[in-house]
């Protein structure tokens, strides 16, 4: 596939905001100018921006006005705006192009770009546009296609520099210039053995900075660290992390060089398996902002349902209580503050520990550890906070009963909270699912059921309402 | 600073599990052998490993025994394996080295790693340090330290490759073959004018493709991404996502080149920043499990009692209803439910904006499409919700009214989630404050008070409890 043009112009920063993006004035003039019908002001706009720049143009147009935009600029919208794009932006544009056009695009791309354009489209359109590419070019889709999505099959290009141990550095290079098919886009140099399975690596830097004369088996590094071409994304991301590594060679089952990941493939990975735990916590999906808004709305509903059966078998543990609450309001007053406390504290919990999970930094060597950090954690905050309340309800209600009734129930609810959430967690782990999306309907469970029995029951044993 | 080795022996993986992780039996292994007094069979076991997993099995030792580990093994202890260290860990073995044993340490290391070693050091202790160091060492490691923490400045190692303009591909591979110091770990050369400003780069893979003679001028792009030496780590990690860069030049205030990222230093920081808005989000500090407890205890305390200050405030609401309450218990069972669900709702828009606002895809140019988007969802999510608990309290509880009252207050409640869930973070953000850290608390006590207030005050309207 091809190469990228040597001199490009400047990048012209003038139309960013201190954050990198597109000023809202920019985008308007852009809008404006294509509503009026006047695409050759459009293009002039467009045409210095950096294709990550043209790809965010689009996110920041309204959906409605995204085709028109496209058909202004068609000349500006190469396969690396389109690499650079957000999923749903490019889903939108792709569906209101023609299959050779598409296919021009993705056979201007490396396979991994090539293939998050092709991968999210329907079955028919999707052989339309094999059918019109390359036959290099689909043979090369097709096969990535056969790994699972989310696996290191689906994120490695095809397009690598391997060579064989015996070659000298001067052999390397003369290969390099007389090849002008060869990819650029490499930062290491994989040596393989006559089975074309990796033996070691070059860093480009030394290559360059090695005689001709000396044969690269004398300069590789045979430590390396291969992917196995079924790994998934998430794992290669965090090996990538684990050993900073630039680039990684892909093999197959049998041991055989088929691929290579680069790094600049990985950090969106890692931005987004790292971002995404806040958003599956809170049961809001994937949460991208440009996803279809039916689709949010089903999302978060459905976790919303989940979480009403819990706050219904929460109230059902209030219901065992009219009788106290009726001739005693004030333990309704008191009793969410008990079980709003511990899900705070289950909730600080929970978020360490899917992190620590999520990381790797959680295993079984220092699980117990961690179980008995929390519960030290939260018998200390359990202690504070239960004080803190029992001598605030002492001195405003003046009832000492009730003040002990909610200081314990406070450290009851703090224990909980602690153990729940990360036990919960570990546990969900450890049957293979993942404790970021199931965790905290069963911790706010916990908290909400047991905040409420605790202080409702003591309020009970201690004759409070009675 | 030094070379690593050329030939690294093999990477041994039998000692790691599915996760890349050490396995405890083999940790358990080592701290037998230390316990008992064998360093060289503990060192027998350890050699082998890489030095991320040397880190690794630091963070994995009790706190109590690691200083025993680091003197049984200190022969493998170099500065890649503090490089990769948890910053808590490496405190702890730092404090047990001499002054000099540090230097000999960090003089291995990239300016951007010794850095970060010595930055967290008592001032006389890195006084200390620094006397023992190279002149050449100490004048790049003081540089680095003037710069503020977390910004480009501290990232970024001095020892790159700059060439001028006018130099040939022959010239510039010269240079490298015969300049042993200079460094290898590099991906990319910039070229710089008379002025030492940058004015183009060339990846290597160019340079070994393009015959000797031609000039490096013609073959550098000249589309670049400069990075200021005050900018934020976090501006920085975003950078190098959004433009998929591998190195970057650092430039100082008048524009001329002083140092250089690579992006292996930053994919920490792309999943650290990622990560750090869940542990925010939910009062947990920066999360750490490897951090000193008390640390720990004091910040989630601190987040707590702010919430106990909360939920008094909505359990005050509750209280203006206590003789409704008194006369009707049964609105103390199913209050709970409608603040619960609001403040589920809330949360997932919270956790929505708060990734869109740290990623820069929310912009002052879709805030406004953005706010309308979150008040469809929670006008769809609450008429749903709604329903469902309507249709059920009339069904449980056969009381209209109640029924009605409830549903009505839980389509009050989502909306108000919804709102509370975009414009706090939002509003936060415009005032420079983040988002992320203080936004669950307003939010929450918004669902909570509003919650309680919708569903009890409805419930006096329709002279319930009366």
């Amino acid at each position: 596939m091809s190469e990228t043009d040597l001199t490009e112009p400047e990048l012209d920063t003038t139309q960013l905001d201190e954050d990198d993006r597109l000023k809202p004035a920019f985008v308007r003039a852009v809008l404006d100018a294509v509503e009026a019908g006047d695409a050759a002001a459009a293009r002039a706009l467009v045409e210095p921006l950096h294709p990550a720049d043209i790809a965010d143009l689009f996110e920041l147009t309204p959906h409605e006005d995204r085709a028109a935009l496209a058909t202004a600029i068609t000349d500006l919208l190469d396969g690396d705006v389109f690499a650079e794009m957000n999923d749903y932006v490019r889903e939108d544009l792709i569906d209101a192009l023609s299959a050779t056009q598409v296919a021009d695009i993705a056979s201007e791309l490396d396979t991994d770009d090539a293939v998050a354009i092709i991968e999210d489209m329907e079955p028919a359109d999707q052989r339309e546009v094999l059918r019109a590419l390359d036959p290099d070019d689909r043979a090369a889709i097709e096969e990535a296609l056969s790994y699972d999505e989310e696996t290191a099959g689906r994120l490695m290009q095809r397009e690598l520099i391997a060579v064989p141990e015996h070659w000298s550095v001067g052999d390397v290079l003369d290969y390099l210039r007389q090849h002008d098919e060869l990819t650029t886009d490499f930062w290491e140099i994989f040596v393989v053995d006559p089975a074309h399975k990796p033996v070691g690596t070059v860093a480009l830097s030394w290559i360059l900075r090695t005689p001709r004369g000396i044969a690269i088996g004398d300069v590789m590094q045979r430590e390396q660290t291969l992917i196995p071409v079924d790994m998934d994304q998430e794992e290669v991301a965090l090996r990538f992390q684990k050993y900073a590594l630039i680039s990684a060679a892909v093999v197959d089952p049998v041991g055989r060089l088929v691929g290579m990941i680069t790094v600049d493939d990985i950090v969106h990975i890692i931005s987004e398996e790292a971002g995404e735990d806040i958003l599956r916590l809170s049961g809001a999906g994937d949460g991208d902002i440009n996803e279809p808004i039916h689709l949010t709305v089903r999302t978060r509903i459905t976790w919303l349902v989940v979480n009403l059966g819990t706050a219904m078998l929460a109230a059902s543990v209030v219901g065992l209580f009219q009788g106290e609450i009726g001739r005693f309001a004030l333990l309704a007053v008191l009793m969410p503050i008990v079980s709003g406390m511990g899900g705070n504290a289950g909730t600080q919990t929970l978020a360490v520990m899917v992190r620590a999970l999520a990381t790797n930094q959680l295993t079984s060597s220092n699980t117990g550890r961690m179980i008995y950090r929390e519960f030290r954690i939260a018998a200390a905050n359990g202690v504070m906070l239960g004080t803190i309340i029992g001598i605030g309800t002492f001195l405003i209600f003046g009832n000492a009963h009730l003040a002990i009734v909610i200081a314990m129930a406070m450290v009851i609810n703090n224990l909980i909270a602690g153990l729940s959430g990360v036990l919960i967690p570990v546990t969900l782990d450890r049957l293979d699912i993942d404790p970021a999306v199931s965790s905290a309907v069963f911790v706010t469970m916990m908290t909400d059921v047991m905040g409420f029995f605790s202080f409702l029951g003591l309020a009970t044993l201690f004759g409070l309402g009675s």
